[in-house]
């Protein structure tokens, strides 16, 4: 990885009531979907998206990902969700999280997702000459 | 829908943790799901199953669904789905569900989904024969 | 319901990867959520929030929805949400709901849920107060 | 860890269609909430359960966890999960899963959970002594 890479973007996503839990707070499992919602949004402000890239027959599994969670968040707060590029090798990605609460700036979940680049089929391949393309145009 | 189809099937699950919501019973929309794993059932009991269908190039995309809210479940009930099928024409069909606590009993949702029958591209066409083969052998 | 309710909102939201199933598409429980988020931005819209309400003790839970699907609608697009009031009553509340493809303007579910008013306990009960002032100033 | 405590519990459930997504396999955030219903389980068998601890005023969140994902999981296959526990310590516990396809047997997850127990406000607390006097039992 490159100095360059360590540009982040910044989602910000409502708590859906649908995502809490009888704790009261998001259930643990929503922040992978929420470490999701950052990767799509980083990979559009790229200039590209994670839909055309598999259109162009590339996908992107997650073959690991790490949480770890400090503070709870509840229905009426939003939250805000860092996103960058941790890693990027010629068959595998990983993209790192830091998610706050908007209205108490209280960390929340900090974590990781590792992927490999794949055909339609699921055979590991090389990384897809757009996404190197828009890569190299990182600030 | 003759006399002969009122047959129903019970499936049990647990209520899990992810399903419920900050108000501490199961979320609304986790009942969709519900009568979904109980109209698996239901085809698992007929002798198929619908990935066996989907395999085979059909599809039974929802077209409908009505949901009928009476008493809240929270973790640690389970969940008695009785599915039957209201109606089965050549190109559409209705199951109906009745949700209760296995706990207390208490009537939790009823409701209906409607489908229908469509190729991989999605449009309509008649019911696979291996389903109204199956359907003729339901007591 | 008055002639001065018909006011709507307008929320869009990004197809989220995991609420697509193997169909390709969105999954028909999904929809449901959206209802709720765009309930939620209404209420917002309104001058107040569904959180600030459960804060002063009372509950909105839905008592009946229904869904008719038209158009499926994949990861990449993103769904107009346009939420109404179809009808407020002292106890209960109608909320309807429209949504749309941001990509091609087909329509992809309506439907509607209805709501009871009830304390923390589960009791029904009046609107509160806080509610019916906000719905007094819909234009 | 002493010797004594790798028993493990195993759990089979179905692939829910609305856990798969347009990659055709489960998508990989429901693989937390398998975990938690291997974690059910496991608590069911050791002779309480988790609504039980619940009642009793103690909460166990989720303070991290990890995920290596394998092969995916279609509908029409089940997942027998392997939950045990990996550690148990007056203020915290670690729980350990494996998840294979029941059709093909391929592993399809492994990952681990760690916890801490709180009160119902959120402070750490020492085990409720019902979870050390069951886990004395455990073989």
């Amino acid at each position: 990885m490159s100095e360059s890479i360590p540009h982040s973007v910044e989602t910000e996503v409502h708590v859906r009531y649908a995502e809490t839990d009888a704790m009261g707070v998001v259930h643990h499992a929503a922040y992978l979907v929420y470490f999701e919602e950052g990767r799509s949004h980083f990979m559009r402000t790229m200039g590209s998206n994670y839909a055309d890239i598999e259109a162009s027959g590339f996908r992107l599994p997650v073959t690991e990902a790490h949480l770890r969670y400090s503070y709870g968040v509840a229905y009426g707060d939003m939250v805000n969700i860092r996103t960058w590029l941790e890693e990027s090798r010629s068959r595998q990605l990983t993209f790192a999280y830091e998610l706050i609460s908007v209205k108490t700036g209280k960390p929340l979940v900090r974590g990781y997702t590792k992927h490999v680049w794949t055909d339609t089929r699921g055979k590991v391949t090389r990384a897809p000459r757009i996404w190197t393309e828009l890569l190299a145009r990182l600030p």
